[in-house]
């Protein structure tokens, strides 16, 4: 635990946040500007969202595979959208084995190009659809501003991708995906989000629409959480990969396709929607370690009891299916010990001393509101699991009582970026649906939209823009 | 199931491997030169390898972390002979964001250095070790010859790295890493390993010494499954990363380190020891399915009947805890679903048809020795599972077997060469221990020495090259 000063979240939630990433030892910069080095306890909550997520990707059909790293700088001219939105962002492979390389080699900064590539050699027919894969990578962006987790060089993600005999098949999986993704960040990381589609000048290059969740965080910013393409035929017609298929009536035909995301940037998200002054506070769905045990002694006599309690404890809880660690070390005070389970957000903390183990109880401390309750033994575990799903609930509901109380609806642009400015979070605004708006208001505010929500049926109030009729009323904020 | 020519395995190993990767869809040949797709039913494999290592790597203490993939070169240049042996092998990025960049990036071969560079950082007394992390990661090494999974371009692998406070403490690690790898490769890939010490000219770059383990292939190539350096403080001295730290007694002393790996080649080495001319045959270990049910009907009567028992079965054996599959597309008939499971290596197959239901029974039938046999339902689930356990016996005691059989004696070069070339396998022979001896072997007959086993005492015949007293009697073979 470094010594860093501890920092009020809301005097400023940027260095907050890079205090908590640092002290709590979830990520360290690495030598390359603009890379990071995730440490144990931050790799540990992705491995867990790994886990839980990952089998949600299995149930939905698609087989887990691996694609090259490299791929030919000439793949990417195949679908001009793509090309002109990722070609500028790639880090460059131009010497390989000692030698220049005869065609340079872009680092994936997504794999469309590689994948559909070799799917054009593996779909002859109907039958071979749907194919759907999805990889857990790395992949590299060359950003020229990065945040810890929320936006690197290089980052760490799962990529779907799938190809359908028909568009109907098609956008039932993009909407599949966005809903899955929906289910996982209520339900495991307690992170409400609004679902929706992307307006064009914000959508995927390449996809014919984005469907995405947006998280609002604690400075008013909306943070990008996981998108779904539709990528329509973009990437399957015969100038691009020309995946070709016989269908059913011996016609050639093109496949639809979809391709979806989650990165670690929602690490990133976590750690600032839940934690608060003292450092982090993780969901207990997603907590590497869901309750921790500290004992309490001052002499050896009471130690062996202490500890032959704990141990007691540790493997009830251990039995119960709780993610438990008994911290047993003697170079720290327990004061010490609360304040680094604390810091590195763990649930729940049992405190055993000498006078609890005389009667027969345990002290529970619950993280997020720091209350605690005197528990006989025998009811411990039982009572841990039920806190457990409570801290669960109340963190969620905390962050969208957090997203209810900072949406706003702005009827005019002035309004609008009073709000933008002075009371920052989600603006319901309705527009025109034309570029030159978007564009204009992200030059006045630095605000785009976030989002269309997916029952947008229209029939708002004029453009906040132009005063033209509106089409939609999208959510509106500035971006991580 | 590409239409490919079976080719009997004993005819040319080589070959037939190509053609099972291939035909049972385990990899394909990527865009780029070298590089390859790990298919779904090849991820699989490799996927279940992780789940069954990784719960022991952790319980070793190392902690998952991720670091970045580009190094910069400089780095490299802080430990002489790890520049020597990996800078020619790099892949280098040298712009980025469409800028050419100041100082070069090495895409990562394997991680000391960057990791260590951290390490340095974090390491500040004796109470921060030992310190130990493991990541699983792609790295790049700009190999000439590649082979599917055998040696490409990029792999996947898991790289562990811990430093530690005594030299006594290190020395531990490096033993219990290579022990750790044999156990995995004896009981979960059935896998006969040599264990030992490489020679000098065959270490790791920048290591003390290297402990490794070996595998035969039935083509008599020997294949380095895992490694396990010690690297004493070659890294961590001020010259190098600097990793210091203050002892109990308040001196600064420099970590102990050491670093160990396996890869996707280990997917390589199972396909090429266990498969036979109808395939893959996989370890019931680590098999991604390890029982799959083949219904057998002619009409809509019998198939519902059939489809019932099926499914009742296929409950059962999951329930069991058995990874099961049930075969149940209508576009293929019994006996192409036979060749299909068998191509694909799945160890145990259930068959049902209309006579088995009737009768209450199931045929099982074993993929090792195509063997079947008729059983009443209820007994099923318990004679599957102890086959399984049969299955991973055999396989391991035919590897063994053939192990045995082609390891051979040389006592002088002429014999060696005749071995190398005519009979093929492992050789146990006595060796000076100088470099000159090895090179001289290696370019007259391609082999080198593999490992010298780690209870080599000495007391052998004279070098069997130069006929000076011997230091020690390593297992030479031919390399992958």
């Amino acid at each position: 635990m470094a010594e860093q000063p501890k920092l009020a979240k809301a005097d400023n939630v940027s260095e907050w946040y890079l205090s908590v990433v640092q002290r709590a030892e979830l990520a360290d910069y690495a030598p390359v500007k603009g890379c990071m080095v995730i440490r144990p306890n931050g790799y540990a909550i992705w491995e867990n969202i790994q886990r839980a997520f990952d089998p949600r990707i299995k149930a939905s059909g698609a087989q887990a595979a691996y694609f090259p790293l490299f791929i030919p700088q000439s793949f990417f001219a195949r679908e001009k959208e793509f090309a002109a939105g990722f070609s500028p962002e790639c880090a460059v492979v131009t010497h390989g084995g000692g030698e220049q390389l005869e065609e340079p080699l872009y680092v994936r900064p997504t794999s469309e190009t590689i994948m559909y590539h070799m799917f054009a050699k593996w779909v002859q027919s109907w039958r071979d659809l749907p194919l759907k894969v999805n990889q857990w990578c790395n992949v590299v962006r060359w950003e020229r501003r990065t945040f810890p987790f929320l936006r690197t060089l290089e980052f760490l993600w799962q990529e779907g991708h799938t190809a359908h005999a028909t568009k109907a098949e098609c956008e039932e999986e993009v909407l599949r995906a966005v809903r899955a993704y929906e289910d996982f960040f209520l339900n495991d990381l307690a992170l409400p989000v609004r679902i929706g589609r992307k307006s064009d000048g914000e959508k995927f290059a390449g996809a014919v629409y984005t469907l995405a969740c947006e998280a609002l965080m604690p400075d008013g910013k909306a943070l990008q959480s996981a998108t779904s393409h539709m990528l329509g035929q973009n990437f399957s017609r015969e100038s691009a990969f020309n995946i070709a298929f016989q269908d059913q009536a011996k016609t050639t035909q093109y496949a639809w396709q979809t391709s979806w995301g989650m990165s670690t940037r929602v690490v990133g998200g976590l750690i600032m929607v839940h934690g608060d002054d003292q450092g982090l506070i993780l969901p207990p769905r997603i907590a590497p370690i869901q309750a921790v045990i500290v004992p309490i002694w001052k002499n050896p006599e009471e130690q062996a009891k202490v500890l032959e309690a704990v141990e007691r404890i540790r493997r009830r809880f251990d039995e119960a299916g709780v993610r438990v660690h008994a911290d047993l070390r003697e170079q720290y005070n327990p004061g010490w010990k609360f304040n680094e389970w604390e810091l590195r957000g763990v649930p729940v903390r049992v405190e055993v001393g000498p006078k609890d183990v005389a009667k027969g109880q345990a002290v529970l401390a619950r993280r997020d509101v720091r209350a605690k309750e005197f528990l006989p033994e025998d009811g411990l575990v039982a009572r841990a699991k039920a806190l457990l799903d409570e801290i669960q609930k109340a963190l969620f509901q905390r962050a969208l009582d957090y997203r209810e109380s900072h949406t706003y609806e702005a009827k005019t642009l002035v309004e609008f970026a009073d709000i933008v400015e002075n009371r920052r979070g989600f603006i319901h605004a309705a527009w025109c649906g034309k570029r030159e708006c978007e564009v204009r208001v992200k030059e006045e505010t630095k605000a785009t939209t976030r989002c269309i929500p997916l029952d947008d049926a229209g029939g708002h109030a004029a453009c906040f823009v132009c005063g033209e009729p509106s089409t939609c009323r999208p959510v509106w904020a500035r971006a991580y």
